[in-house]
């Protein structure tokens, strides 16, 4: 249980039952007068009817009484004329226009009714869900615990930022961008450092991560020189071990997934791009199976291709592309098609397409699906 | 200057300009050979081309030498053969196929180049953005300091959640979710509580919400009970006070705009979801601006309408939907087109459809732009 305040982003771990109906009481709707239906029978502006005014808890026939947008309809009123269908007169008011009975009244339960399920187990708390919790009383919601994610990063090119790199050495990003890719997910990042490419050293920090979160990914040692450094260190570690190695994806072939001790491994490439994509394909679903959550999938919108991609048959391949909104159309310009090493095609791109393993590649003016991960410009756009 | 990894949806509040290149040297993109490109020329499966193996820093004429991705390339070689479309014998290779020069290697420089912007000041920093910096080897990143939003609600029937309600009272709500919301766009809610309907009590709430924010939302209190409350305490602290009283738009009709001592405030209707959508139409836009950032818009679908929705001329209609996709089509269902004060109408959508004010509503089966505040769940598709 967490306070509502702390519980954005998490994950419900329960149904939520309404302990009360929402609302509460038969509530006006609007701001008018509450009245019994059957004395506006017939009412217009040419035939007004007249009803007497009245301030007791009781409305009688043909009285009126006053009420503002979220009052209590009182008792022996059923509907609510609207202020401006009707001219007040001292102690009398007009009324213009007939009304059914229940127009204009928020009824008892209409909202959520007392033993609905209002919220359901697996719903990722928006701000919408907290304020509905809220609404129906609450100060506390069950959340499913973030789940430990650890993150190995291995290659003896790596080095961590702030060190000065030796020569021929590159800065890790993978550690960073993939704890990042967590954090977003509600789930709390184990930094497991930067492993040498040694088989021995590996699985040390691979034990470790087993024993103190509940899934390891890494990146990089798949494939690295020929060897499969992170596969065999797995293998060694446990059982059954590694379960898939090697993808028809592109980028992101090298990837393997494991399974040791009943918890799972994401063994992904060490080229940043490759390491992105395998996160959004492999870890992203899998955070939501241990959160219990239903899926969620990144926003898709149909656009416009505004050049060729040339694709492999045999492989998925995942095409990063710019989508911007020109006069209401969606156009989708890929961003360097090549190099899964290039962190920049991530920034300049706002989502990716997937070209099918079936197809060589797109045309230019192909409608895509983008699966979006950054925000869309939009030009010259009135909306 | 916060480190990389406290900068996480964070804005930059400068150009990030890249101190070196990267990569920072011509390196490898596949695993293979490094050779002189000409070495290759007129090279088959048939009439394959052998080299010699070496292990020396500097590649000579008819020479190769073994390389990983990622490895710098040698001196004397220009190209690199992947290891697929050569055959090891001993100390020679033969060479199937020709490669042209910087044939698979990332140059120097290739992903960002020294001097280039790697990232713009106003880039909301997302996980690829803080992997770019940190392949540039940062270890921090300039970003904007967190705006202040104070948020106040109003209202004599509003009971604090926790506390047990008198007859006619409702739990506020407001508060809660306009606080979630800034707090998604990376702002600090200040909380001023419940004011009760009351000129003076508002005043000094907002008078506070001034000296220690830098912009004020209210709900509740225009409108009420035919007189504006807050509009009233608004005009009564400052110059120049109410700028706009009234908007085009429903929900939300009885939103105000203010501004005093230079800082904005949003007065926001009292019914909850008048209050969400007034947040998104008014308040969003004003936190971009406060952040100095590109504003975010909601991703947007473009949908089948699967019902029919009635709506006003001369008003924006903003009418909550659930979007599914089916096969591959997203289709848009109206949920209860009635009353703002249903919060489930929220959570039973995922988006919002704009009426424009010269149309009297939507058809069924018209396409429409969706903008999306949650998941799309999918249905029967196989992407």
């Amino acid at each position: 249980m967490v306070p509502l305040h702390a519980a954005l982003n998490r994950v419900l771990s329960e149904d939520i039952v309404a302990g009360e109906n929402l609302p509460s009481f038969d509530r006006s709707a609007v701001d008018g007068y509450a009245v019994k239906a059957e004395d506006t029978v017939g009412a217009t502006q040419f035939k007004p009817r007249t009803l007497q005014m009245t301030s007791e808890t009781l409305v009688g026939s043909r009285q009126a009484k006053q009420l503002w947008t979220g009052n209590l309809i009182p008792k022996g009123a059923n509907a609510v004329i609207m202020l401006e269908n009707t001219k007040r007169k001292e102690e009398e008011i007009e009324v213009w226009v007939s009304v059914t009975p229940a127009e204009n009244v928020s009824r008892r339960g209409e909202d959520v009714s007392k033993g609905e399920v209002a919220l359901k187990a697996g719903t990722r708390l928006r701000p919408h869900h907290l304020g509905l919790l809220a609404a129906l009383g609450k100060t506390e919601a069950p959340v499913v615990e973030k789940p430990k994610v650890a993150v190995l990063a291995t290659g003896n090119e790596l080095v961590e930022t702030g060190k000065p790199p030796r020569e021929n050495q590159i800065f890790d990003a993978n550690r960073l961008v993939l704890s990042a890719l967590c954090r977003e997910l509600e789930t709390e990042p184990l930094d497991l450092g930067i492993s040498r490419d040694d088989v021995d050293e590996i699985s040390e920090k691979l034990k470790f991560g087993l024993q103190n979160a509940d899934a390891v990914i890494t990146s990089g040692g798949t494939s690295v020189g020929g060897s499969d450094l992170v596969p065999d260190a797995v293998n060694k570690i446990g059982k059954p071990g590694i379960i898939v190695h090697g993808v028809a994806m592109r980028p992101g072939m090298p990837t393997a997934l494991a399974v040791v001790n009943k918890k799972p491994i994401v063994i992904l490439p060490g080229n940043p791009v490759a390491a992105m994509i395998g996160f959004e394909v492999f870890v992203r679903p899998l955070v939501w199976r241990l959160l219990g959550a239903e899926c969620e999938t990144r926003p898709v919108v149909q656009a416009k291709m505004t050049g060729r991609i040339v694709a492999s048959l045999g492989r998925k391949t995942f095409v990063r592309v710019r989508v911007s909104r020109h006069e209401g159309v969606f156009l989708a310009e890929p961003v360097s098609a090549r190099g899964s090493s290039m962190i920049s095609t991530m920034t300049k791109a706002n989502g990716y397409v997937i070209v099918s393993e079936n197809r060589e590649g797109l045309e230019e003016g192909e409608i895509v699906d983008v699966s979006l991960f950054g925000c869309v410009e939009v030009v010259d756009d009135d909306v």
